[in-house]
């Protein structure tokens, strides 16, 4: 039991409440190496402290997007630990250390990182198939929800092709970790979400885009701050 | 990998942000009987649900303790679903349809939760092991903290032997789930709370009392309110 006792494996979902965002630790138990995955900048000394309690070497930052509602931790983690940091290959931002594209993996020691490419919510996104059972879907897909597809060359077919193609492929028993999550929900599976994600059940991909193109949504109270320190991956 | 893909039991860890409570859904996956434990009033509508979508007959809610900072959903799961509330025995709570003490054990098909009498932060409290494998410290032990002694017959020394006696004592690898976090941490073990915990690392009983009887806390905002609604179940 536990994917976080796994023998291999050490997994950590940690929340920032201001964002409601979601950071993913991960790391390799024996080789005692670490990732952080959508880092925040507020958040950093926490991490930092519990990479530093649980005997863990920081090798890489990951972003699944360009954010739009935090600053990403990357640029002071990096500073601290001389971690590298990894974006999508479509984010093309000059700071990255590294980009990943469709199928490209990421290993630390046996755990095996895995990029799937779902554009929709920005055109860089990418979510995260952790050893082929747990899937970090960024603000892909939200437990019961999808991340917005206003802003940010976001495109909601796009969007519904990539949680429809790529996402809902997945075996069913795949846990779904989210980027986000606004009511207390940590965990899903992907078997859950293709049966009762009330933004895809019953819709099809053009209800689907007039639906996402009708959300008027306000824009995130930090975006304008957090776009450009994030394209200079959190060197604020 | 994962407490959540069990083949024997489904977890859920959920989290109610006004009050920072976490929740937990407890389920055998063959029997699909489940039981919540501290579900909190506001989140009924979203636990209800969650049952429903997974196919789960809620058995049992089970408190850890009588709660001052936000008020029990016990009571309307109950007439909702049917279910029997559970409390420790110590909390004396007329309204409860069974209690449990020192080692007594809930069983749900094959998941087994043995009821840890940790008395302290309330003279009541218990927490629960769950199939030998997590424990669910509700407001005896947080991560990296532990529950306020200073009311609802509260006592610093007993908590202090709840924690080092009965919780300390179990394997290191056993999962900590707490049952409130106010810093972004959803698990942790018992051997990081033995090394890191501040509250404990370093301070015998004596400076443990010490230090908790001069926090000079605030006291909870809802706890006038919570604290009679608790005591009849939480039907207000």
């Amino acid at each position: 039991m536990g994917i976080t006792i796994d023998n291999i494996m050490l997994f950590r979902q940690l929340f920032d409440e201001e964002s409601s965002t979601y950071t993913y630790l991960i790391a390799d138990r024996t080789f005692k190496q670490a990732l952080l995955v959508d880092p925040v900048l507020e958040q950093v000394e926490r991490d930092r402290q519990l990479l530093h309690e649980l005997g863990l070497t920081l090798k890489y930052c990951l972003e699944t997007h360009i954010h739009a509602d935090h600053i990403t931790g990357m640029g002071k983690l990096r500073q601290m630990t001389g971690c590298l940091g990894i974006v999508p290959e479509n984010a093309q931002i000059a700071c990255a250390d590294d980009f990943l594209k469709q199928g490209e993996m990421l290993r630390l020691g046996n755990v095996i990182i895995e990029a799937i490419a779902t554009p929709g919510h920005t055109n860089s996104h990418c979510a995260y198939l952790v050893n082929q059972k747990a899937i970090l879907t960024g603000d892909a897909l939200f437990i019961r929800g999808c991340g917005r597809t206003d802003f940010q060359s976001g495109d909601a077919g796009t969007l519904y092709d990539s949680v429809t193609q790529q996402l809902f492929t997945l075996p069913d028993e795949t846990l779904v970790y989210p980027g986000h999550d606004y009511r207390g929900h940590t965990v899903s599976t992907i078997g859950e979400e293709k049966q009762y994600n009330p933004r895809f059940v019953g819709r099809d991909r053009l209800q689907f885009i007039i639906f996402m193109n009708n959300l008027n949504l306000a824009y995130p109270k930090k975006m304008m701050e957090a776009v450009p320190a994030n394209e200079k991956c959190g060197n604020i």
